[in-house]
């Protein structure tokens, strides 16, 4: 007999779920929570679907977090098999959304019937907060819901994210926080002129570079217990049309902070800002905020799944706040306590991604145990 | 009755020789030649249109070069009026070529035509290379027609290229030489990875920037009593594909020495070397040298011509070195003394490229009495 978990995974991987169509999978999710008394709410904002879901009116709130959107799959060429027909190939189930997150997804429902059949009377409330927009903009998901929730004075005390935070072996780690994710948009003036007369003219190139050496050698904080330090990356820099004569007259550069609690938004623009006007360049600097960071210190959450691993696995997880961002940013602003679980991540947003089918089953068991932990 | 030199212009302005397309302007040129007794050569390499022409056999050979050949005209919207369609407007002649270098051309025919009816038994001889490949990719053009005359063994004495180099007011600048140029384009290796896992990658910008910071830096010679200090410029730098989540793994970026002859290209190639290598980059850096600098130093050539330019215009011109390369680079290789004069540059390569008419029949007097002091 098809594991439960395995089975809806492979359903799931069915629906073409490129951000942000939901292609269905809410529904599908929706129909199996249904006859188990959540009350189901759908949410559209802009072309985004989104679900709540609640079974129960008490506290404690224990929510799973989810989005149903996969990443575009690249080159199909590239692929050993159709990213969309879930396929078997060595103990492995290829698909997009494999490990990002349908698997999770499929694992949350099963352990709420699991969970709820064996404890139908449990304590507190189970939610889950599903949304179709987490790989793109971001902006129609999570966050309008969490705001939607928060008018009507709706709670939740724990949270549960599904992303795939495995590294190498699956259970070896869970996410207790997210670094913040600041960019920049950098324009350096110069003038451009003939580069045989470099006298009436300003390389913007040869006036950014002692800056920039400077900006890659700061060190911005030393990271704190829960953070490694703050890292500061170029990822683009252009400046030249290709002509070999011309001295050109902009240099246009992005780059990106990964920053700890140990910085504040405010303190990095600032060095930025001092660095750029000490060096005295004349520019523009647009700033994104894509995330400020956020921590959940050890406690009840992280204490539950990590023992329900442990009871699974043989070993206890990892805390780790490594990685890129997630919707865990926004969840965090809202709910106390945030814990980031999933499968191994090693192929998630590659070609091939893939999960393994063995740990599908015990990722089930492992969500099922929290809510023993938590709710019981 | 129009002038001889204005009329000339005016036919090879009519001519779309954009480059490398002599577009009949050698034949237009040796028509009025012939009968003057010249021995004509059509020397065609490749796609490129040569003429090499010469009155008398003993020497000193006194020769005048120059290119047919134009740069494209840009965006024919911006320019006033046709740039094929020599036009009058305000005492100026507009049409691509104008300045460079057709009046240079046409000034040359009448000067040999004036010079010759006034002494026809001259001393010496005169000379004329022409080419249709200076704007291009000048492989086809004057190196060529040098390799074969001095595969025969043909020597010249002097050379008086037709290159604007006039600045402010016509008459104020020769050029005695001009600057080296050699370039490098210079990929530094990184290594590619996600922004969020900077330890996992290497990015090849932050490994850069102090090595760049210190070339822009560098003082690479003083310059000396003919050529101003050599420049180092950066035209082009590029590196990552936009995506703002990923350090990218390789670095390209173009730069240009523009040398005087207080430096050697082994020299300046060793000191960016050694300044990578100081830096410990992993790169490649391919180099080309466009063309070494070459001087002359003041003589019978620069002696007669600011003379002359003295009688027409009324004060001595200065010697300068400065500007962009030329085919002098080539021909100073073959001739002891080379040096350029001709009209006003400010409007080359540029929209609406013009002469002044007045300058016309000056210039022509200019090179025949050049000619008047080497060979009479
Ligand atoms: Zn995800
Ligand atoms: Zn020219």
């Amino acid at each position: 007999m098809t594991d439960r978990t395995l089975a809806l995974t492979e359903r799931l991987l069915r629906l073409k779920s490129t951000t942000p169509d939901d292609a269905g999978c809410q529904d599908e999710m929706a129909e199996r929570l249904a006859p188990l008394g959540f009350k189901l709410e759908k949410m559209r904002f802009g072309d985004v679907d989104n679900l709540w879901a609640r079974r129960g009116n008490r506290g404690p709130v224990l929510c799973f977090a989810g989005h149903t959107d996969v990443v575009p799959t690249g080159p199909l060429g590239q692929w050993h098999s159709n990213p969309f027909e879930p396929t078997h190939r060595d103990g492995l189930l290829y698909g997009r959304g494999a490990a990002d997150m349908k698997a999770s997804l499929a694992a949350f429902v099963t352990a709420i019937e699991d969970f709820v059949a064996e404890y139908p009377e449990h304590n507190g409330s189970i939610a889950l907060l599903i949304t179709s927009d987490e790989e793109g903009s971001a902006v129609h998901g999570t966050v309008k819901v969490i705001e939607a929730l928060r008018q009507r004075g709706e709670a939740i005390d724990y949270c549960i994210v599904g992303e795939p935070t495995s590294a190498e072996v699956f259970g070896d780690t869970i996410k207790n926080g997210r670094r913040g994710s600041l960019s920049g948009h950098l324009l350096i003036q110069g003038i451009q002129g003939h580069i045989a007369y470099p006298h009436l003219a300003e390389n913007p190139i040869h006036l950014a570079a002692p800056a920039l050496a400077e900006l890659a050698a700061i060190r911005w904080d030393e990271g704190n217990a829960f953070f490694p330090p703050t890292t500061w990356q170029i990822s683009n820099i252009h400046a030249g049309t290709g002509a070999t004569n011309v001295i050109p007259g902009e240099l246009d550069l992005k780059f990106n902070f990964r920053f700890s609690t140990a910085s504040t938004v405010e303190g990095l623009k600032q060095q930025v800002h001092d660095t750029l006007d000490r060096h005295g360049l004349r520019y523009q600097l647009d700033w994104t905020l894509h995330g400020k960071p956020y921590l959940t210190l050890p406690g009840a959450l992280s204490d539950a799944i990590s023992a329900s691993i442990e009871s699974v696995c043989g070993a206890r997880p990892e805390l780790s706040t490594t990685g890129g961002t997630s919707d865990g940013r926004f969840i965090a602003e809202w709910c106390p306590q945030v814990v980031e679980f999933g499968p191994i991540n090693a192929t998630i947003h590659k070609l091939n991604e893939c999960v393994a089918i063995d740990d599908l089953p015990k990722l089930s068991a492992i969500y099922k145990g929290v809510m023993e932990r938590l709710l019981c």
